[in-house]
């Protein structure tokens, strides 16, 4: 790419304006990028405070840093409160806005209230990409890694290739932002986007709202992209002037003779809606194929379809009409604004009156935090995910579509391609004066003030466990073999049974691989130090570093996959597992539960080249394992993960 | 009585309207009432349905019954869902009517639809007599009580004595009707109403609206009342007028010259703010006393403070303020009829901006579903019950008070007497033209139809156990002790982690008196059949049926206590569980775990008078025992509970 550097892409120039230790922006090389926002919801972010607290952080270094409570809504017993009030006294304590419970899901509010063109986010949610809606560099990562760049460390990570995808024409009626994102699904699947960032640009682009976009860049994350970015346009300024932060606007476009490292197209002229099939975002066909199956819920929400459009659409299509006898609609506001903005225009009202539910705004269901569906009945959503279980039911139904889709299915009692309906497309646009409400948006002390703040942990608050680094040379048995595409809901299960536990690893880690192999903790319990070997896109999905945690603190010491998702692999890295993939993938087959494997010398192994020679069976026969970590990564596990890194570093 | 039969009061009449089987109406007798209506909800109503299914019965009898989803909204898993699908379908095939999830909670939506003046009500829920607020007698009792009413079977209670308890005069600024029953509460505790029926009269009257009456009446099953009765009056019409139901008035007035077996008298303008503090309703002290004293949250809702008005005082209180930052201000709607009203007139919006977190529609955190306070806080709530740990919260401090208090409080950020405040009462009126919406209750089919509809019985859905009647002679061991005033969310937790299992015996029974005894449910499976000993007011609170059933599939085959809240007593004998008093008070104090009891032809000596001797651990000493059972019970009892007995009588 040397000779095009010249004329940048908008990748380009926000990677460039924040490489750190002057590296190189080759795809596949480690770089280093200067963090300006962190974004840590409550789910993740009770372990960024704990490992904040445990690396002594007086005050946040970043720009902006933000603690969300959006997950966890739902309150059994004290766990959760509790946790809301840790949260909350840290984030007083370390100078970090506060969003307290109900005041709405992260993605869409951090780009409402701090999202600003040309700057870094790095959030400790896989769905952080979604301000790329708006011209910033956005990264998903685990817990640790934010609370680096909270403490002002460059986030590591590979230069990913730049993937350009011109948007053309406009879409149709009943066609919206989340059949584009479910037509790049189509096209390329769930991993189809690894080791890439998405770009969007052309002159599709000018009819979708920075909310449409966040629709597209949200979900990019199921395509396994680094992120997806989109530039900075009048489209981003109305948006910005929307929120009366028109002053935060800058212009941010690729040059003219930019270039992508690879390309792709989409009319959007000749989009149809679309839908993924249970249980993979990637299973997408058009609705038309399956219309007619029956459903006993829709459901309306999640980051995945925030804005004030995709409530206001569904409310104008149910208006004066009654949903099914046999169908829950679910409305699930995505934050206090948006609802007090829905509410004030007399969509609530409609929704209401066709016999909707109403739930707390946050991500509720999305993250299996209730509205689990009926045994055996099909759910149609609008979030972003459909992994197994990941409703909360075990054997679930669970399809992905638009706003449309979902409602038109909620009045018909089965799934509809909204195009059948019997009435006019309702256009609706987003307000020119939203409400604004930031009065549950809690502002950072001052330094003093806030260095006086105690910090409140409840009795289900546990510190983090500390881990022992690999030895040299050992040998170790696999204790479980998965196939593809596992993600991180099965590896470390969210709902609301899991979920209260997430401050707390020791308990948490009872729940892991249930639902793929229920006897996994206590198998792991048993044996002890151990192997799991993972199939393709090991790790998809959510960025919960709880994923890598509770593993290793039940004895994951090495996982070996034909490949891994990319947040995934760096939580394993960062709390001392060593990832590795096959060098041919057939060994994937013929390894299995039991066999033992023989590491020898695995440091000098690590460094001396890309790949390592592993015996089988005490000699048996011998398999060879690739790894692709930075040298820095390998002296992080050789302190036994990150944290003990930064100890040995004397950096805090 | 006999000499004022002429002139009677609203209660008499109300029964006499109703008596069956030559019933007479001296207090203490067992009287027969004909129920014109039932109402059941979602937490008790599963098992109903499945003992109407046991029972084979094809069509209910009643002129209207209806099915409620309000308890358990929260959908973790496919539990909840598939017992809603279960309940939509048994109700379809019942002839019953359906309120679906997000409708509303049943008390005050079953008022607003179905009350009629004049009209008995059976419900399984012990909140039931707040229809009494419109003149009907509304009985909460056991579920299969009220599924024998379904069936057209009569309900046998014993013949109450009649409480009037005369209103005078008129609230002043912020107090309102929940300041009303706190007084009650204040005056005459936990078990004061235990066999009475409360009668309010007076010229007070006039101005306490229809859900006034309804807090009013709703919490007098805190007071261990049978049930609660107001006339029906213009209030009353009025109220119906709105709800478009004029046609279903008829007045209802005491006779001029009638008596009551018990008198009371409270002028309303000498009342201030009332608070019960925890952890009993009857624990009340004026909200001065303890104000000052910290918060984490406050709490709007549930059927205690249903009405259009107790939301909307809070929003006039709150609106264009800003509540404290450490208190999370929940606001959970009645009804999906009475949120569109408040909605429309602008208080949801005022609510919302002041930062309070909206919640469906629904029972909710009353009933421990959500909402748990933070470990070791205090949290004030608008609804009828603080038992220890029905908040979900183990060590909870829940606190019972008024809509103004509770608001107040948000806004201070401490215990607040809301006079203190710094602006002027907001009065507000319930509008007179409320929003009425029937989308989501669905009609009762045709016969022929209903005929037709299967069963949708998910995986977790268990029929009912059958159980074995009591030797003539037995002598079994005690097994569990507990003090006084033990409620049955002590003895059988609701809240969302055993909630689910509602239709499970096996399972829930799992959770029995857990926070009392955590080993009971493995001790009584290690000990068998067993004895347990209560205090006084022995299972106040909750109807639930499974405080019954449980404890009796556990082994519990005698129940021996100082005395029993009327609706577990009737629940243990349907289950054929023994209950028991002491003839002298000192032998609770003589009795302790690990005492083997004896029992000789019990049913000779039940049928012989009032009291058994039993001899304690093999001779060593006696008590003497006394039971309060009907010839009818007794053969209940020798049966082995009520649905043998139905069985053995071929009355199905």
């Amino acid at each position: 790419m040397e000779e095009i550097m010249a004329a940048l892409n908008v990748t380009q120039k926000l990677i460039r304006s924040h490489l750190v230790e002057g590296g190189e922006m080759t795809p596949g090389e480690e770089i280093g990028l200067k963090i300006d926002q962190t974004l840590t919801q409550d789910a993740t972010g009770t372990m960024v405070m704990l490992e904040l607290e445990a690396m002594g952080l007086d005050r946040v270094k970043t720009e902006v840093s933000a603690q969300y409570v959006d997950h966890n809504l739902i309150q059994e017993d004290n766990k959760n409160p509790d946790d809301h009030l840790f949260l909350q006294t840290s984030a007083e304590r370390l100078g970090v806005w506060f969003s307290r419970p109900g005041n709405g899901v992260s993605h869409p509010t951090h780009q409402q209230r701090f999202g600003k063109p040309g700057k870094t986010l790095l959030g400790s949610d896989s769905h952080t990409p979604a301000a790329g809606s708006i011209g910033m560099l956005a990264i998903g990562a685990g817990g640790i890694d934010v609370a680096m760049a909270m403490a002002g460390e460059p986030f590591y990570t590979r230069m990913p290739k730049v993937w350009g995808v011109k948007l053309t024409g406009k879409l149709p009626d009943w066609v919206s932002a989340k059949d584009v994102i479910l037509e790049m699904l189509r096209r390329h699947g769930v991993s189809g986007g690894a080791g890439r960032i998405i770009e969007y640009y052309g002159p599709g682009l000018e009819h979708l709202s920075a909310m449409d976009r966040h629709v597209i860049a949200n979900m990019g994350a199921e395509l396994g992209a680094t992120t997806s970015v989109f530039p900075s346009d009048e489209v981003v300024r109305d948006f910005l002037r929307a929120e009366q932060r028109e002053g935060d606007w800058s212009e941010l476009k690729a040059d003219e003779g930019c270039d992508y490292d690879i390309h792709d197209e989409i009319d959007l002229s000749e989009l149809e809606p679309l839908i993924a099939k249970p249980s993979s975002p990637g299973n997408v066909v058009p609705v038309r194929e399956i219309a007619g199956e029956p459903l006993s819920q829709a459901y309306i929400g999640s980051s995945a379809n925030p804005g004030y459009r995709d409530f206001a659409i569904a409310a104008e299509m149910v208006k004066d009409r009654t949903i099914d006898d046999r169908v829950s609609l679910e409305i699930n506001p995505t934050s206090r604004s948006i609802l007090e903005s829905l509410t004030r225009d007399g969509h609530i009202l409609s929704l209401l009156s066709s016999g909707a539910r109403l739930h707390q705004a946050g991500c509720n269901g999305c993250i299996g935090m209730g509205q689990a569906p009926a045994n055996d009945t099909n759910s149609l959503r609008t979030v972003p995910r459909n992994f197994p279980g990941r409703s909360g039911t075990r054997e679930d139904h669970v399809f992905l579509c638009s706003p449309e889709t979902a409602a038109a299915s909620a009045l018909m009692g089965k799934i509809t391609d909204p195009r059948s309906l019997d009435f006019d497309y309702p256009h609706v646009e987003n307000p020119s004066d939203p409400i604004i409400n930031t009065r549950t948006l809690i502002e950072p002390q001052p330094v003093e003030k806030a260095r006086k703040v105690n910090l409140i942990k409840g009795p289900n608050i546990e510190s983090l466990p500390s881990f022992e680094p690999l030895e040299e040379s050992f040998t170790l048995p696999v204790l479980l073999k998965v196939g593809d595409d596992i993600s991180t809901d099965e590896i470390m299960p969210a709902g609301g049974e899991a979920l209260p536990y997430r401050s707390n690893i020791p308990r948490i880690s009872d729940f892991c691989f249930r639902g793929v192999d229920d006897d996994y903790p206590q198998k792991a319990r048993d044996t002890g130090d151990h192997i799991i070997i993972g199939g393709g896109n090991y790790g998809q999905g959510s960025s919960r570093e709880h994923a890598a945690i509770a593993p290793r603190y039940l004895g994951l010491r090495v996982a070996i996959a034909q490949d891994f998702a990319r947040i995934h692999w760096q939580n394993l890295v960062n709390f001392g597992v060593l990832p590795l993939t096959f060098d041919n993938q057939d060994d994937y087959d013929s390894l299995e539960s039991g066999d033992r494997l023989a590491f020898e010398n695995i440091y000098d192994a690590l460094g001396a080249g890309e790949t390592l020679k592993v015996s089988v069976n005490d000699g048996e026969r011998s398999v060879t394992l690739r790894h692709g970590l930075s040298k820095r990564q390998i002296e992080v596990l050789q302190a036994g993960g990150l944290i003990e890194w930064m100890k040995q570093q004397g950096k805090r």
